[in-house]
């Protein structure tokens, strides 16, 4: 059986969540906090992040997200999610890096560490600037997947692919940590709410992260 | 004819190099400095980084290193870097992210601030403490390289692949800006210089950055 090691509001594990709900493959969830991050998992990963993916039977371990993904892209044919022409998987690999650099290092690293990590390790309150800028830049960002979905069917092209799932898999936990404000991205918030109707979505939205709550819309699949 | 959008001390720049050169794809250097990024630029890469390939008469644009060298990697069968089975195309990967993300925040980056930016842009001296600190993380990295290089003929396995490319890429960059002491890492210097005397190495040994000068040894392929 596969073991995902993760924490609830890690966007990158919620990817290869959403993706391996999306195939079908089952595995169990492993709860690890890089922050605080055992000796066990710094063997099992020598970059100490989350997510890592385990088969202890097969001996098979796979850091980093895309690479994890990119794994069972290959040896799961169900649901292809990084598919169609070389130009048509470049489209998908160059926005996947934009959600997983760009959207998270502007929007989604900011308001964990400000809204959580102070909170549990540091014990501090937020910076207000530093949420009033990644809100801002929520804006930036979720304008130009407005325009992804007023131009393409789904955010890189004609199906569904692991570009969407990065994007909603960051989307969520920004969400969950209050930084969405959908007004004046009808568009982008079309194509959201699609998503969290999926059933891969389901246990990613009823999960919680102790102490912190999410705002009450959150879960809600009609807001 | 592909057309690289790059700087010279663009590390994932230099990946993409190397990786073109291996596999004997021509292709013209384009300067862009993405500090200072022209609005042409920003219509290319919504995410204003470098590099990006375009190739006019076909009407293709790739932006993001990766997506880059996997689109490469599936168009061009020569000089396979992304080889071998789901697992070790896995082990690659997983590395590549550690050397693009890990070395490059901990090492690459700040230099590349601190030496680079704050010089051109800022007009401001570095830091150092900032400095000893990515030498020291600097450090760490080589350890880790030490440690492959030891258990292994190439950094992901049997073969030359994508994790020796990002590797050199990111250690050609920290060399030039004089971060690395090879002091106690005989096998990452051994290795190193293998790589330094490969012919496609050697166009980013002889070029240079305007203002900022590599330290002498730099471009020695025996140093
Ligand atoms: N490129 C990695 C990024 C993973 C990542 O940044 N994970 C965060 C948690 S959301 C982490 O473990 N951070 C701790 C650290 O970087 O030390 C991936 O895609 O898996
Ligand atoms: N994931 C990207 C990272 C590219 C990157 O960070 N490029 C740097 C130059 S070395 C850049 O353009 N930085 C400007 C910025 O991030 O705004 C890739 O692999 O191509």
């Amino acid at each position: 059986m596969w073991r995902l090691y993760q924490f609830p509001l890690c966007p990158f594990s919620r990817k290869v969540r959403l993706l391996l709900s999306e195939k079908g493959v089952g595995y169990e969830l492993w709860r690890e906090n890089p922050w605080d991050a055992s000796d066990e998992f710094w063997k099992l990963n020598a970059a100490g992040r989350t997510p890592v993916i385990e088969h202890p039977e097969k001996n098979i371990v796979i850091a980093d997200s895309r690479a994890i993904c990119e794994y069972f892209e290959e040896t799961v044919d169900r649901a292809p999610m990084i598919n169609g022409t070389a130009i048509g998987r470049a489209e998908i690999r160059r926005l996947v890096a934009l959600f997983d650099e760009n959207l998270f290092a502007e929007v989604t690293g900011p308001l964990l560490y400000e809204r959580m990590l102070k909170r549990i390790v540091h014990r501090q309150s937020p910076d207000s600037r530093i949420l009033r800028e990644a809100m801002k830049a929520a804006h930036g960002h979720l304008d130009y997947i407005d325009w992804l979905v007023d131009t393409r069917p789904w955010l890189a092209g004609a199906t569904m692919s692991l570009a969407d799932l990065a994007a909603a898999a960051q989307i969520s936990v920004i969400d969950y940590l209050g930084g969405i404000d959908w007004s004046g991205h009808d568009s982008a918030r079309g194509w959201y709410a699609v998503f969290k109707s999926r059933p891969s979505f389901r246990p990613l939205l009823s999960e919680r992260m102790e102490v912190i709550q999410p705002p009450s819309h959150y879960a809600k699949v009609d807001a």
